[in-house]
């Protein structure tokens, strides 16, 4: 392999993806990135067995080959270096890097022995401007669950709900769904959670299409020259639809930006009651109150319409985090007594809900 | 204790104190930050017991009083309210603070548990700008010790050489000294490094002037409405003045941007071996070679000016944080073989001097 690439595309390729290049104790190669030319190109990948990340860069190659060096060495020295034009040889599994100023070699293992992901064979495709996509996972992502207890929920559910493609993530104790528009296609599959984390972050720059492949084991996502393969959660995902309520005993609405103050000024008096607060909604306003026994206690107000009247106790960062994926200046909060799910709406949101259980109290 | 204070400077004056206040098991009112009514203002203050800081806020006070409550809880209330005016009222211990949409009650301990340090008696005082303290502590407090086996070298020494008032820190692998400008008080004490980072944070805002009062227990510094009292380290300071080199078998001179950039290239290579770096001096330049036994190696070179020949094997982080304290384009590095104190020096920091011993190679 011998080849010359700019500064600015190879460091570009390495933050794709030398991320996912973690390694395992059990294969020290998942630690490195794998440097491979085709067709005149330079491919940067990287893989942890269950997310591939793939990114293309333009190259002047002089002679064709492959290796893979350590992730995170190659990605913070070649990031260090300054603009212009870097001469890359490999001999001997050892690659070269070489400028005018700096010369370093750094030492490799055979590309031979890179896991590659299996291709996707047939399934289906759909494409998706990647700034809608973009907005969707945000809001959704967070609420998937990190415990690996019920695999199911810790990934971001694709399917299609009356004719549109929708994505929906739940940790049983809150819910997210986005709906992202109409689509023909037979859209169902389960995304690892740190699989979208990836790839909101991949699709952050760009203003294009995204095309998504699928079949019964992998997805990919395509966005110009980076790939992203994914290994797919298996199991049925729950019923979730059925939880949430259409009809509401008490209906609120305020400002947004002051529902987020009083959850925050509460949600530090709730710190030793794992931010238990209660909300409190009557008259003109609704109020937030917080106990922590042994440090004292809090109540906040705002100004809202309040149609029916009533309480119930959520967690303060769940609410917190429900009411920043929302972007509009109005909110409304609306609940059936002490035990029943709470829903989040907005209009200026309209294809987005969230909904979060009760805590008992 | 009943009276107002403005969010603004109750939130500011909490800023100021509140991180003394980590709290000890043995002594659990130190989490707490004191607030005390005197002469119609409102003083904040916390201390561990070696550093008490104090800031007065202007108030207007209905009742006279004191009480002390939980710091963090406290300084993030405060500052997560909307401006206004606050109104403190004591009752039992139990502190409520009040606005038109916020009622709260914070639990207090009596302030009369409060410890209080000891008054300076007589002692000596002098003043400086506090511009010219804080950039001269910002490039001197870094090199001190974290070690507590020797106490001494966990201080800033303050102290005077030639009538000047000179401070120097030393963890005994480097040392920083820094000069202030001719005295004619009898300055020589070693504050804390912790007391001086400290203290840089509160000067940081400041175009005035520093008054400095000590005696041979403690040292206050007081800069507007705010004193920190430190507790002074025991013991003798080091000779280190003998230890400065003043001629050199080799002396080189770069753009200190260049020097800082090999340094950070080769110190991604030195992980491995405690950041050791090898610089080599020669012809027209100064290079720096890093081994990284696993992974690879790596040189990179700076156009130099090189008076003699030879090479040393330093800490690349030392030298990066010397590097860094600098402000000028251009530095100086001389050194004499391989196993005698390196210096670097620049005429546009005239008064600071920095010294880093060399790795055996």
């Amino acid at each position: 392999m011998k080849l010359q690439v700019t500064q600015e595309n190879l460091a570009k390729a390495l933050g794709t993806v030398a991320r996912v290049a973690t390694g395992r104790a059990t294969l020290p190669i998942l630690s490195n990135v794998l440097l491979k030319t085709i067709d005149n190109r330079l491919s940067v990948a990287a893989s942890n067995l269950d997310i591939a990340i793939t990114h293309q860069i333009g190259s002047k190659i002089q002679k064709e080959g492959a290796i893979t060096v350590p992730a995170r060495l190659m990605q913070d020295f070649i990031a260090s270096l300054p603009d212009g034009v870097l001469h890359l040889e490999l001999k001997d599994n050892k690659l070269s890097i070489t400028t005018d100023k700096y010369q370093s070699t750094i030492n490799g293992i055979s590309a031979e022995d890179f896991p590659i992901m299996p291709a996707i064979k047939g399934g289906s495709t759909w494409k998706i401007l990647s700034a809608q996509l973009k907005k969707a996972l945000q809001k959704v992502v967070f609420a998937s669950s990190n415990d690996d207890a019920r695999p199911v929920l810790t990934g971001v559910y694709f399917h299609v709900v009356g004719g549109e493609v929708t994505v929906v993530a739940t940790d049983s104790y809150r819910l997210a769904e986005h709906k992202l528009g109409k689509s023909k296609s037979a859209v169902n599959f389960l995304v690892p959670g740190s699989a979208a984390s990836d790839l909101l972050r991949i699709i952050g720059d760009f203003e294009d299409e995204v095309t998504i492949t699928h079949d019964d084991q992998q997805v990919l996502f395509k966005v110009n020259d980076i790939t992203l393969v994914a290994r797919l959660i298996e199991g049925n995902y729950p019923d979730y639809r059925k939880l949430i309520p259409t009809k509401f005993a008490t209906v609120t609405a305020m400002r947004r930006e002051d529902f987020i103050n009083i959850t925050k000024v509460s949600s530090l008096f709730a710190r030793e009651s794992a931010g238990s607060i209660t909300i409190k909604a009557e008259g003109k306003t609704v109020s937030i109150n917080a106990i922590a026994s042994q440090l004292g206690e809090n109540t906040a107000e705002a100004d809202a319409t309040v149609k029916g009247s009533g309480e119930v106790t959520l967690n303060s960062r769940y609410l917190l985090e429900a009411l920043n994926a929302y972007s509009g200046e109005q909110i409304e909060f609306c609940f059936n007594g002490k035990l029943e799910p709470c829903i989040l709406r907005s209009s200026s949101d309209a294809n987005y809900l969230h909904l979060i259980m009760p805590l008992r109290s």
